[in-house]
């Protein structure tokens, strides 16, 4: 059984990751923390202050705050810091202090509406309640400590009281899921099978029953609960509650070898990932409900593709490697499509603002559009703000970049090595360590040193059409794979490449974007004389690559034709324009340099 | 000066619009009244009858029946009838009966809230005064009788004393424009200075002060109340108000020859035609206002175009011809476009169903996309209706079908003819007569027969690209002129032909619509083994046309490329698709035959 790698066995030593999470520890978590510091976030956990009587706590405001604490503690683990720990550690300690008698803990029900507490299932209760878990499983891994995870403990089991014993809250599955892959890092964490029976007990009962659906306005589609989680074979709904919930649903079908639950993870997997996912890992396309539509439906400019759905894709994915251990590097795939694009662009490269929607194209006009009435066109933002009166998305990335090392490796008992993702880094335990030193996604130039290590594996990844390595190698399930390995040499080619959409994806049609490796690029207009929809791309494309100084990451150049502005809108069709270079950059670089035309999917011309 | 033919002295023979006349006189006129009879419009003008309680008259409905009225009229000038016309002096016997002592006639203010008369500039009081008197106005041109106009005189009056003597409405100037146009059609009737004096103030006013915004939630720009009228040049807010006030406008620059409103209207015009206005002459993009937008915003899919923008445009161009009779063609074009695009599509090909947006591109899937919330995605309906709540189109068709002659040529004094549209019909005065016969648009043979004509001009449209004529002939802004001609025989070639958008229109990028003559074409997936989304057409389309039998225009086959489906949703961009034939129609002919994809633009493959 291939197990998760401890952060604190492995780190990140250089290159593009390292050079992220640089920026996550000195921009990101200090910034977000005085975001939620200004916003009485933080504040809102000491109740012995009155909060300011027209910003009281948000029903949403534990989970922001809780995410924060997660990152931070996993960025503490490489990176001591006495006087970030003590924000976590003062936080924990109203947390322990406001604890209810009974172990109920929540900054909204029990500070503004104390007699409406478990009335709501759309009120996100039991969500704060999961990303508590999750901050004090990953207080766990930094200090060893149980403090935290006490805490926890009683509020789990006055939930399991609640909801499975008593059934006596007035609905029987969270509105919003979370908590369930919560209790399972819970399990994981102390081994204690009550948080797996909790877990297994939400899924079980989710779209199983009446009692839920009292007072749900939505669709019972929006928060996965029209069917029974077996019976779910389509991704429907709300994105984010959608990969909060099959990452919990593949944790049980790994824990109880469940094989119906099993096929609807599959299932649902590739309904996401064949059907209803943007080239950039985008999920969810429509603002309404920030939801899933029907397959193929994919628009590039109205695009949702929230970051939080990226993230929580990456969980789902990592979960489906272990529980379909053959298909793993498909998964694998997906998580490097998220974490270089959909999840990237969600943060600005100064790491101090974010993007709660990524669309794949930008108009900078659809600012200014339509004043006439009061109301307006509905269209994404064009620049990343530091925090949003929902914000949930820049705590997922604090979360995500200080534990991106969770999805570079992972080991089997016999001191099996598998290699999933490439970053230049170590990891060591007391049997074996692996060395890995690589620029990528600069190249593909990979090497690996090991010691103790009786099987390596090396995900090839899909986007790879050819390799060298100078040791002997053989192919399994899309891995090299390299017996009682030294060192082991790689050279994945990564050249510029035009890809396609399949056909139904009608938004794409007609059209191609450039990727390099894992990377989705972009056209700017600022590096475009503001001409990026006059602008079509050639078949013929003549790729250059440009300095990786401005994006740590090579720009591109391609062969286009710029097609001229007239006085007649609709003039005869005549040649396919004046010849030109299409200045490209990646995907995840976009809007970081003023307001400006962005797109993706350039039209063909030839 | 051109002077417009009088309906009673021109009349369509054959061809393309008498079968379209022979529709609406068989099917939409009787079709339309049934619809306003069962949803009580027409019942709502009997006050002796209450009202049922739950469907009061609302607002709109004076103008949705005097719409209809004043179609009924054309058509009865060529097609007497008794029965319909018994219908239209019904409802006249009951404006009669209940006007109010002081002139006052409205459906809803009067039977409803009675004492909030002028308080409203949003509630369309002055609106559907003025579809009365352009009623009014088409009752003498049939009747030769003032009994309609004499009631609407009365109420004309009396709008003169409260809005422009006395001042003591609530507002100033319509909130919604129409009268304006109206007023000028009553001038025009009457020659009573008074209709002008009134129009003119209504003008002066807009935009010019500051209590017509006592009420108003929408930004001044929604009722082009922004600026005053003369400082006007670009085309902002709901594009039917719109087009109602630049028609009003160019009938005052017409009449006073004010220079300074001649240039408004001309920059206003060339706003909308260059910059605003899609390949079908839809106008307004955004369904928030049904409104303009920015210059070149015009997506396809989601395009508002309501189909009464249209036949509003089609005013404003047949005004501009008379202000400015040196660029007459190009408003002629314009014309052209919208009777054969924008306006044809708002009708089903059987004459019974209306369509209130005419968006460039249709998925049926839109239909059902996003159910997960109550709320949903806004899309174009994909079916015709044969009434809406707000049922303002099929009653603009009803007038406009009957009344297609106006726009067919016009005459001077001196017996000099000038023909703008080509039609089979006939024209004849006491001084000169005019035959035309042609099949139009099928071909653009046209064989015109005069007799007492001192000077034929015939606009040669702006999609010719050549011509035969046996005639000696020479061209004069855009139109061939003939002396003393008796017979002249013309041939516009009109092959199919691929058009391209501006490239600030970001939509169309990479992409070519199908045209022959003045109209678009389009391509739906019950011609197209349903996959017209995975089309792309050749720039070498070896078009081929098809049989006139469905649609009474020939249907187009071009040669394009079918991409193939497949599982892997973003694939490295190969082989363009197998060859493949592209079947195409008329646009105004989509969506007759079930529900079906529809696309006008298509991706160019090569």
């Amino acid at each position: 059984m291939r197990k998760e790698i401890l952060l604190s066995d492995i780190a990140i030593k250089g290159g593009f990751w390292a050079q992220k999470q640089q920026m996550c520890k000195e921009i990101t978590i200090p910034s977000v923390y005085s975001q939620f510091l200004a916003s009485g976030r933080i504040g809102a956990f000491d109740f012995s202050t009155p909060y300011p009587e027209n910003r009281p706590p948000h029903i949403f405001w534990d989970s922001d705050v809780a995410k924060w604490m997660e990152g931070a503690c996993y960025q503490l683990i490489k990176h001591p810091d006495h006087q970030l720990q003590g924000k976590v550690e003062t936080l924990i300690d109203h947390i322990e202090r406001y604890q209810a008698e009974d172990g109920y803990f929540n900054l909204y029900f029990q500070r503004v509406e104390p007699q409406k507490r478990y009335t709501h299932r759309s009120k996100h209760e039991l969500y704060c309640a999961g990303h508590l878990m999750e901050a004090a499983v990953a207080y766990y891994e930094l200090t060893g400590s149980t403090r935290f995870i006490s805490i926890m403990e009683k509020y789990a089991d006055l939930i399991d009281r609640v909801f499975r014993i008593e059934k006596s809250a007035a609905f029987l599955t969270p509105g919003h899921e979370e908590i369930e892959l919560a209790l399972f890092r819970m399990y994981y964490a102390s081994k204690n099978e009550k948080y797996l029976r909790l877990a297994l007990y939400f899924l079980e009962m989710r779209g199983n029953n009446e009692i839920d659906f009292a007072e749900q306005t939505e669709n019972r589609a929006y928060n996965q609960s029209h069917l029974p989680v077996r019976e779910q074979r389509e991704a429907v709904g709300h994105a984010v509650r959608a990969t909060y919930l099959y990452s919990a649903m593949a944790d049980a079908a790994i824990v109880t070898g469940d094989e119906k639950l099993k096929t609807a993870c599959i299932d649902l997997y590739r309904d996401i990932t064949r059907r209803k996912m943007y080239v950039t890992g985008g999920l969810g396309s429509t603002p309404v409900g920030e939801a899933f539509t029907l397959p193929y439906d994919l628009p590039n400019r109205t695009a949702y593709a929230e970051t939080c759905a990226s993230v929580g894709m990456v969980f789902f994915c990592f979960w489906m490697m272990k529980l379909d251990p053959e298909n793993a590097a498909e998964y694998a795939d997906t998580i490097e499509r998220e974490l270089y694009n959909g999840i990237l662009s969600g943060i600005s490269l100064d790491g101090s603002k974010f993007f709660y929607e990524n669309p794949l194209e930008f108009r900078v006009s659809d600012r200014y559009r339509n004043t006439s009435t009061t109301k307006r066109d509905r269209f994404p933002s064009i620049a990343r703000s530091e925090i949003f009166s929902c914000s949930c998305c820049p705590p997922n990335i604090c979360r995500l970049l200080p534990s991106v090392e969770k999805y570079i490796m992972t080991h089997d008992m016999d001191r099996s090595i598998s290699i999933w993702q490439f970053a230049d880094c170590e990891a060591k335990t007391s049997e074996w360590s692996v060395t890995m030193k690589t620029d990528f996604p600069v190249s593909g130039k990979v090497k690996i040193t090991c010691q103790g290590v009786k099987r390596l594996s090396v995900r090839v990844p899909a986007w790879c059409r050819s390799y060298i390595t100078d040791t002997p190698t053989r192919e399994e399930n899309r891995c090299l794979v390299f017996d009682n390995p030294e060192t082991v040499s790689l050279n994945f080619d990564m050249p510029a490449r035009l890809v396609s959409a399949d056909p139904r994806n009608a938004d794409c049609a007609g059209k191609a974007a450039v990727m390099r490796g894992p990377l989705v690029y972009c056209a700017e207009g600022i590096d475009n004389e503001n001409k990026v929809f006059a602008c079509t791309i050639s078949r013929m494309p003549d790729f250059k690559e440009g300095s990786c100084a401005e994006f740590g990451i090579p720009t591109i150049s391609a062969n286009g034709y710029l097609r001229a502005e007239g006085d007649n809108p609709y003039p005869d069709l005549t040649d396919r324009g004046i010849r030109c270079r299409i200045h490209l950059i990646p995907y995840f670089a976009m809007e970081n340099r003023g307001e400006t035309d962005m797109v993706v999917w350039l039209p063909i011309g030839d």
